[in-house]
């Protein structure tokens, strides 16, 4: 192996597949990230065996060949490279890195061991564009569940029917949903719990600028491919809750209010609510064209007022503050739908102008 | 007290002081902020016993008074208020917070309890330009020591002396020296050690359009006052070593490089020298036209050239890369002249347009 290539493109395929570098150390060499010099290429490759990342960058192929370097170290020496064209060359399993007058050299991990990433053969594509998929992930991420104990709350339900394609992350307590129109002359059909974690680097990792995403899966594997890079992860298993169940289809109370003065009053009253204790409750009161919270602690007593639209019911409700300020920061639109039935039915709050998307929280009983 | 005032006050008051406040349970009212209202003003002050900040903001004060609130709850509030006028007003040990039509109370401390800021009265004053002190205090404040054992290592040695302003750090395996002058009609003279926690708040709040820094001083303690900034420190006891017997007055080798492609090599280097320890020794080589760095490593090799103006002899020496990137980092201009005599002398480290500024450091002997 030897090539040349700009420092920018090096810093790129590392900075790309890094995050899928395993932090474990059963497998020393999972440590490491591959780079092949294959065409006018180099291709770099990280998986921790959950999540594969590979990206593709230009280079001047001299010799092809294969290495696996460190990751930590090969990423750290990468960003001090000076802006000059760098020379990679194999030498007897060791890679020698030129630029200007000098020379470094590292001792890498062994090619033969460093797992494949499977090519998906029997596996269905369609593409959606990017700027649309960011979205569906910021709006429902957050609402999955960290528990390892019980995986499919840990992964957003992707679901694809004739046009739609939704995403859906619950932990049990709160629900976010999103759907998207989509083409798809195909008719493809798919099912699948995706990590948080591969959503979370997707996020990361989309540029607007790629326009389109392409969407590879078959039963266990999907991958996501936009601009330069694949990224390959499994797919959780299990049985994802029936959420057309959970969705209450009427109200009792509509509430119309501005997204971004709720997020303030809720963010004082829980800086007075937290008590010591993580978890702070806020407790909600509608009647006629006024939103109160209320709350005494310790630390003090807050009184928020918000001039709101009412329709239906006078209600009084409390939730976990998080589950309120989790969705109104995502949120882009500046008001907000809050639709309630009475202290013990789940709340359901809706952007004004965005029928695509909707969040449901459960209330605490207080006494 | 009844004041109504801008949010932005209220946070600029809180964000100067908050970092005197005490992280010790010792004495709970150190964890508060005290506010006074009084003429057109609030005074804001914070204060550990070690440091003490005070900042004015304007108000509209109704009623004069004072209150001591938690630091970081009200703080966190504050950030969090809407960007309409506020109004303060203490009723019963209670201060009430009301803002739009919502209303927010906090119980304070007794502000009986909370220790007056000294005046200094006996004391002198001189003043210069803030900008000259950001520099001093940015080139020298990393060379002290954070060993809390020898007090006089952990602070900056000021000195006022005729038309100089000196400030000098050493942790003893190094030393960061940097004079100034200043226009000092009255022919004051000062020493004392100012503890670098002092200098960094002073470095955090210094703004450039401050223009002047005022400095008064006794023998045990010294204020800094700078736009609606006063901060008061206790000075360090002890005797500051002489730090110009330290520094030789000749050298047998004379390098000059960049700066920058100085710091590029030497953070290479010192990535692969630091095989699981946390200091990195770096072996510098001058011979004529070329300063290289030769290591080798458990994880690979590196071999750095520069080119390089030589005067004097060839010299050998290595030296803890912390030692060399600390003072690279704060540099500003683009050469360097490093003075070297030897493989166990000190080398010294000046920057090739500013004779007011010089660093000291010890090399490592190597086998």
């Amino acid at each position: 192996m030897k090539i040349y290539c700009a420092k920018d493109s090096l810093i790129t395929g590392v900075n790309t597949v890094q995050k899928a570098v395993s932090n474990k150390n059963t497998l020393p060499v999972l440590q490491g990230i591959m780079i092949k010099a294959e065409g006018q290429s180099l291709i770099f490759e990280a998986t921790d065996l959950e999540i594969g990342i590979r990206c593709v960058v230009p280079a001047q192929v001299e010799k092809e060949g294969v290495v696996v370097l460190p990751s930590r170290l090969f990423s750290d020496l990468v960003r001090k490279l000076p802006d000059v064209l760098i020379e990679l060359e194999l030498q007897n399993d060791v890679i020698n890195i030129h630029y200007n007058e000098s020379d470094l050299s590292l001792r890498g991990y062994d090619p033969e061991e460093f797992p494949l990433l499977p090519d998906l053969f029997d596996a269905e594509t369609f593409n959606l564009p990017v700027s649309i998929f960011k979205t569906m992930i910021k709006q429902t991420i957050f609402a999955c569940s960290a528990e390892e104990s019980r995986p499919v709350f840990t992964g957003c339900l992707l679901q694809i029917e004739d046009g739609n394609l939704r995403l859906i992350a619950t932990d049990t307590h709160r629900l976010a949903y999103r759907i998207a129109e989509i083409s798809n002359p195909e008719q493809i059909k798919f099912q699948g719990i995706i990590p948080a974690k591969t959503l979370g680097e997707i996020y990361r990792l989309l540029r607007d600028e790629d326009e389109h995403l392409f969407i590879r899966f078959n039963q266990a594997q999907i991958v996501f491919q936009f601009g330069a890079v694949h990224l390959l992860s499994r797919l959780i298993e299990g049985q994802f809750p029936n959420y057309k169940q959970v969705i209450p289809q009427s109200c009792q109370t509509k509430v119309l209010l501005s997204a971004k003065l709720f997020q303030d009053s809720v963010e004082r009253a829980s800086l007075l609510a937290r008590d010591g204790s993580h978890t702070s409750i806020i407790k909600l009161s509608v009647d006629t064209e006024r939103l109160s919270i209320d709350q005494t602690s310790e630390l003090g007593k807050i009184s928020e007022q918000m001039e709101v639209k009412k329709e239906g019911n006078d209600v009084k409700i409390a939730f976990n503050s998080k589950f309120l300020l989790d969705v109104l920061k995502i949120i882009d639109s500046e008001e907000i739908v809050f639709e309630l039935s009475g202290s013990y039915s789940p709340g359901i709050i809706r952007p004004v102008d965005d029928p695509n998307y909707l969040y449901l929280a459960l209330p605490v009983r207080t006494s």
